[in-house]
């Protein structure tokens, strides 16, 4: 690798997935984090099976059920419609909260955070989460923060969706150094050349975020 | 939605997996195309059943054996370390030129191209890949293009990974204008702000380009 003189320890990533989820949430930052010396990626979901998105198209596979899973090194969240089901889920908001007593790092992507926030994991600290979300975060205690990657001690939190790639390479960079990063970076090509300015609610026309917003009313 | 008035008709797409794929090559425009109207993606498999990374750690479900795929208005090829296998599996490259005659637009992200090259369908057109196999293209008579997103007629190629989602975006916006194509670059925040300007071959330090060729060589 890039540092042959970095110890290399055994780093377990558990990356939640239920139904409902938004893929990308899981895969982009999956795609960073799969590649830190001595990951080793588990997708864990309510049980051995498969979890499917919310427009039904992709499944993906739970290789553990999460009763299978008693620690992990980085524990990420991710998002979709599904999570507004998962605030209420008592089984599995008491699990992460578990899992989170043995993390380093607790991660989640865009409305993943909202379960984080559910698990009472970012009460007094500073968020974020989609942008049709943000303000609801408030209502767990958390709070809200318009950017698109928030610290808080050990708790990650990304904005919406492809937000996650961002907040996994500056995670690399923090805990493998700026050179692996880097070439994380770029072995995924990651030099994005969006067609329009327009991927945050600060940039976009307002009757485009209105027509998104009315899109996620009609899911809540 | 957007444009009320957009006639929608249904847009049949295809996301092919196979074993050794790189998962986020067919996330990031899945997460794309799933938006536009009328938009019915399958994810289809060799046959019925999972597809896994290479690196093991995820397997996505192929809800349907390519053999029970007639036609497609949008094929999009993914890459990985698998495609080195997939460019010798005339099976494959046979249903490949099969479903190509019945698309509209056929598309690759990452090596996925080298697939579409090997199916005999880039000869003679300008195209990219991952950048580590761009000179690769041209031992299918295919013209090497050192850019994030090619388009010759109805086939476009996207460099490594990440860049299918630039790629997905661009065709949004062509097939379905560039307001529909702003509510689905917001819809997923995609306001990327990676931490090193270094996700291109060339904008990253020597070292790292040379680094990740040692490694892309064991795999050959």
């Amino acid at each position: 690798m890039i540092s042959p003189d970095l110890e290399v320890n055994h780093m377990d990533i558990v990356i939640y997935l239920f139904d409902g989820i938004t893929a990308l949430d899981a895969i982009g930052p999956y795609e960073v984090l799969t590649r830190l010396p001595g990951a080793r990626v588990r997708f864990v979901g309510p049980e051995r099976g498969t979890a499917r998105t919310d427009n039904g198209a992709l499944a993906l596979v739970c290789d553990a059920g999460r009763d299978e899973i008693e620690r992990a090194d980085i524990l990420l969240m991710p998002g979709g419609f599904g999570t507004r089901r998962l605030e209420h889920d008592a089984g599995l908001l008491e699990w992460v909260q578990r899992i989170d007593r043995t993390t380093s790092t607790t991660m989640s992507v865009c409305t993943g955070a909202m379960v984080l926030a559910a698990a009472g994991l970012l009460e007094g600290r500073e968020a974020t989460t989609h942008w049709v979300s943000l303000e609801r975060l408030s209502e767990y205690g958390a709070i809200p923060r318009a950017q698109r990657v928030v610290t808080s001690g050990k708790y990650l939190t990304a904005a919406g969706v492809s937000a996650g790639i961002d907040m996994a390479l500056e995670f690399a960079a923090r805990t493998a150094g700026a050179e692996l990063a880097m070439s994380v970076q770029l072995g995924i090509e990651y030099d994005p050349a969006p067609p329009f300015d327009c991927g945050s609610v600060q940039k976009a026309p307002p009757e485009i975020v209105e027509s998104i917003r009315a899109r996620f009313r009609e899911h809540s």
